[in-house]
């Protein structure tokens, strides 16, 4: 209790206080940035504080309790919300090895660096940069998503983990959502998907204001979306006014007391609350001005000349209604953990691993070598036989596919399907939902599972936002993408991927990997597990490639480097010939014939370019050297990027035009993959150079 | 009447024994190319039979007639169904010209070249490819939101053209959608935004057959999709047989008597219906097998050993049904469509113009010449400007913005919203629904509007497919992406693009354009214009650039030529300064200030990578010139790509990791985008080459 608050604020109480410092620090961070969305803050102050204060199982001085409540901003271009009740919450710092700093995550001069470079305030919240974001959010309905993969890791972890009287996992995850996810397909796809697994652990909070940035939602948007989750499965309730804590309290209690389906909570709330320009657009994207500010802190019963003002009292209230109920559940798990280690020792220090983004020993002892074979097999296939290798050893690899399980070959042999009956299952069925898929996977890994997704690498399209959310975040989600150019064959052009490699390598932090064989592969699934701080696209083709004689030709372990000498000639080459995936068999072949006839030829065999860019410059100047300007570089997919290889001497045989529908043979011939062409191009290249 | 039919067919209806016709014709193709998907055509052969025959408002002999409606396979996998009924229809070819070719669409040997090279009838359908294909399917929910574009071009086409007895467009849209499609987000956002629109010419027809490609939907996917389609305002009638034609009759008659909202059939089907496969995901995506086709032939009283047998009478009895209601509608049709001309001859010209993809006499007359100004402006505000001035001499070029219009300036000044009482609106509010934007903004193309849709550059990811697919269509669809690079400023990563650019330029027959002044804009969209067979995507920035002075500088038209000499020296340069949009002020500054140090330089502008690779070499080589290496690009996103014009011995600013919240000059300080830092690189570069 405060003296300061029954002089300023006529309801009293301190509640109400808290709530419009919340909504004072939004408005004053935005106007002080001249840039932000206060609207929404000021909507859901009551929300965010009723939800945080009465409910949330957070511990402030240990955000990463793996038993923690996960709050989820999806209405991420509120964050001022989110870093208010950080600051008022008192959250403490924790750094990349996950030690305490000894500092709040957020004090008042953070809050007055909103928007600033460096600071910890940056205009979307970004999961590394701040402690207690949950993850980064600001393209609509990745929140959503995302809290879908948490609340299935939720699940999963209580089903492997719990045991009588220990219950390590029964967390909930709250995700606030706006109209803007709603509209959005991705949240519509977990949405369905959330319901479809009955995850009662999960309660989305809709943000239903009426307004967009083009003005009222009647523009576009009138559909009833209570009636809509209930047709996905979800338990569905209405509250008239975001304002009224206590029935918004009344909805957690039936959310908490609900076992059989997720919660969906819609809330009418009126956007910049209290402002002049409450209720409009004008609130949402832009600050209030420097006369709105004053006259809505004077609504508010607040000093209007004061900024980023915190009345006494109301940090202490809000920490300690945080803190007095989730600290002692949190020293009550931790000394729960220490008994289950004793009387589960093996799970114990899988659980203890797995916390901390380790590996077992040995994780990949059972990744096969596999012998060398003309016939060989898909790369996809090979995927599948490492994956399940891995899972072995790696039982929290876990993931699935968009219905193409038995295209993609991710299932997991014999292990059981992730479902509502089952929630230990590994085999995940997202259903034909890549974009939901994408954000689900995130979650999970962001719950500290290993988590894979897969389609089709054309689909790659419809999931370009998690992927690229997975780089931004350094998560190390995989994804699958078989079926990898017009390999394809008689699917035709709107299942051959032709540009999609380009995109995928475009992205800042991805590792693409499109390995060329059996061995390759293996190496490509080892990069993709041993870093738990970054994603990994591997690529794998739907046509069966031949297995290389390591023997003959180098390790491919190479792999690792991004890209290696595969086979040389004696001395320095007149030519380099470099390829990936599928068109490293190619390369190799025309490589022989080549040497037969007397061409000095080198092939290099380049399957991610990212990891070849981390390579010293000596490395790569060992592997493609600027001596040898000659180079000729395979590959069924498009031609951008490829000069930073090849060089304006150098040439390509790719895809100028999106493929067509025929056997796999017919098209190898019509757009030049095949060994005689390749010989004669760098044949051609060398009469002429 | 046949002979045959009562011997083979114990059913005895020429209705029957068509279906039978359209079942084995798509399981012998299937079966003869070895690959593709026989279940769906076998099921939905008494839905495609009693639609054409019955109800579809279609000439076969003028498959172009406007005023058709329009018949979306949205399952696009099931191509063999809509094979047979063009096929069984007769519907006679026309060229990429308009005119009658005089040979019928598909023969049996068509049939018979399923999937095969250069064949008619590759294994999705592909427009431009197959007349009486209405728009290219197989990526899922794409065939779904075309269909939203194509019922909405019809509304608009109405407001417009529709006068008292004159009634030219009154045609409406079917789309065959499957559980694929109703798990898709982007067949979700279409739906919302058709409900909000009353569109009630537009009816989907959801084959529900519980059947997935990893095994029964009960997997992933056990929503109600009916109740579903109610929150959003739609129609619900649900069948329970797809093989009881009356009642599906009924349901088309109740689409047809309903005019305030779109009507949704769900229609329960058995995959594979009639052979030992039925009811299995085995009868989903591979041939059935020589002995299931020949005991499913038998199932249905089939001769046995007939491969692609039609019985006599079949295709006769389809043809007239179709042909006999039709005809005369069109003829009809063309003979009001003369006599409006004369009522209405401007808008008769105006339609005649439109039908016939072509623009006015001086459609870019009021485009303007914007004067030399160094603070300038964004080119988001110049391309608004451009658009107004076109759309005002083009009145069916209208689109819209996934929300966003206000900040990419796409709204049409003074016209009203389309919205469901106002159909003749220009402005459309696509929601914050981006995937679902470009599936309709590809339908509206497909029935000759000029359209586009806008967003954040960023949120291209949502949108991916329908961009590709409107480059696979040639379609003229405009894609309009601001806020194209760091210069987003304060909101930070999420929001800033950096591979975008690339992403769209590996996307082959796509016109990437990213202008750098005002002047450049204007090109930009005249480009974009006047191709009606290829998109383009407009790059514009959020902030203000400055209007170069073009008595100065080479004249704006050389974006028509994707790149020309903006600024040289005297002789052969010792360095070309390559930039595009927000940097060409920035490379032109640094230029001016290293010329006057004496230093050679020349500045290319390179806005358009697509059409600079159209030009000659010669052309080429006298803007980069082979004999000068030293070369540097900038440009405010990623470098993929750009080592196709610097070389191997070039260099570029660019990004190379994700971007920052902050204010934008600081972006550009941290990022090196400062005319200090271009003049130093260079000057590097020079020392050093």
């Amino acid at each position: 209790m405060t003296d300061t608050k029954t002089a300023i604020h006529e309801d009293g109480s301190l509640e109400r206080l808290t709530i419009d410092t919340i909504r004072t620090l939004s408005m004053d961070a935005v106007q002080k940035a001249n840039s932000g969305h206060p609207g929404t803050p000021m909507a859901l102050a009551p929300v965010g504080y009723t939800l945080w204060s009465q409910f949330l199982r957070y511990d402030p001085s240990r955000p990463d309790w793996p038993n923690r409540d996960r709050f989820v901003l999806s209405v991420g271009h509120a964050s001022m919300l989110l870093y208010s009740l950080i600051h008022l919450a008192g959250i403490e710092e924790i750094d990349a090895e996950g030690n305490k700093t000894g500092r709040p995550v957020l004090t008042i001069d953070d809050l007055k660096g909103f928007r600033q470079l460096a600071s910890r305030t940056p205009g979307h919240p970004e999961y590394r940069h701040t402690t207690g974001v949950e993850t980064t959010t600001g393209p609509l309905g990745a929140g959503c998503s995302n809290s879908v993969g948490m609340a299935i890791a939720e699940r999963w972890l209580a089903a492997r983990y719990n045991k009588p009287d220990f219950t390590l996992f029964d967390h909930d995850v709250y995700a606030l959502c706006g109209d803007g996810d709603m509209m959005e397909g991705v949240a519509a796809e977990a949405a369905s998907l959330a319901g479809h697994l009955k995850l009662s652990n999960l309660c989305w909070i809709y943000d239903s204001n009426h307004i967009s940035i083009e003005g009222g939602t009647d523009l576009a948007f009138d559909e009833d979306v209570g009636l809509r989750f209930q047709a996905y499965g979800w338990n569905v309730i209405h509250l008239d006014d975001a304002n009224d804590t206590a029935a918004f309290a009344k909805a957690i209690e039936t959310f908490k007391a609900t076992n059989d389906k997720p919660t969906f909570i819609v809330v009418h709330s009126v956007i910049g609350w209290g402002s002049p320009k409450a209720g409009s657009e004008k609130a949402h994207g832009e600050p209030l001005g420097e006369d709105n500010v004053r006259a809505t802190k004077k609504a508010y019963g607040w000093p209007e000349d004061k900024d980023f003002y915190v009345p006494d009292g109301v940090a202490a209230h809000f920490h300690d209604a945080i803190a007095n109920r989730s600290e002692p559940l949190r020293h009550e798990w931790e000394a729960l953990l220490a008994k289950y280690g004793e009387a589960f020792p093996d799970l114990g220090a899988e659980l203890d691993l797995m916390l901390k983004d380790k590996l077992p020993e040995g994780w990949d002892a059972d990744v096969p070598e596999f012998p060398a074979d003309e016939k060989g097999l898909a790369t996809r296939d090979s995927g599948g036989k490492v994956l399940n290798a891995l899972a072995k050893r790696v039982p929290w690899l876990i993931g699935g596919s968009a219905d193409l399980a038995p295209s993609t070959k991710t299932d997991i042999k014999g292990a059981p399907s992730f479902e509502a009956d089952n929630y230990g299952g590994q085999n995940f069925h997202f259903g034909v939902r890549e974009h939901g898929m994408g954000g689900v996977v995130n979650g999970m890994t962001l719950s500290h599972l290993r988590s894979y997704g897969s389609t089709f690498l054309v689909f790659a399209d419809y999931m370009r936002a998690p992927v690229r959310l997975s780089a931004i975040m350094e998560l190390a989600s995989v994804w699958v993408f078989t079926h990898d150019s017009i390999g394809v064959g008689e699917d035709g052009p709107t299942h051959q991927p032709i540009e999609h490699l380009a995109t995928l390598r475009a992205i800042p932090g991805l590792d693409t990997i499109r390995p060329g064989d059996a061995n390759e592969t293996a190496w490509a699934w080892r990069a993709a597990l041993e870093d738990a701080g970054r994603p990994t696209a591997l690529i794998f083709s739907r046509q069966a490639l031949p297995t290389l004689d390591r023997g003959k030709y180098a390790s491919a372990e190479g792999v690792m480097k991004g890209g290696y000498v595969l086979a040389d000639c004696d001395g320095t080459p007149d030519l380099i010939l470099i390829a990936t995936g599928s068109e490293m068999h190619l390369v190799v072949e025309a490589h022989e014939r080549l040497i037969a006839e007397g061409v000095k030829s080198r092939v290099v065999s380049l399957p991610s370019w990212y990891r070849y860019e981390l390579q010293s410059e000596d490395y790569k100047d060992s592997v493609l050297p600027a001596a040898v300007p000659t180079r000729l570089a395979v590959e069924q997919a498009g031609e951008m990027g490829w000069h930073r290889y090849v060089g304006l001497k150098g040439k390509t045989i790719t895809m100028s035009t999106f493929g067509a529908s025929a056997p796999i043979s017919k098209l190898q011939d019509k757009y030049g993959f095949t060994v005689d062409n390749v010989v004669k191009v760098a044949k051609e290249m060398l009469e002429t150079k």
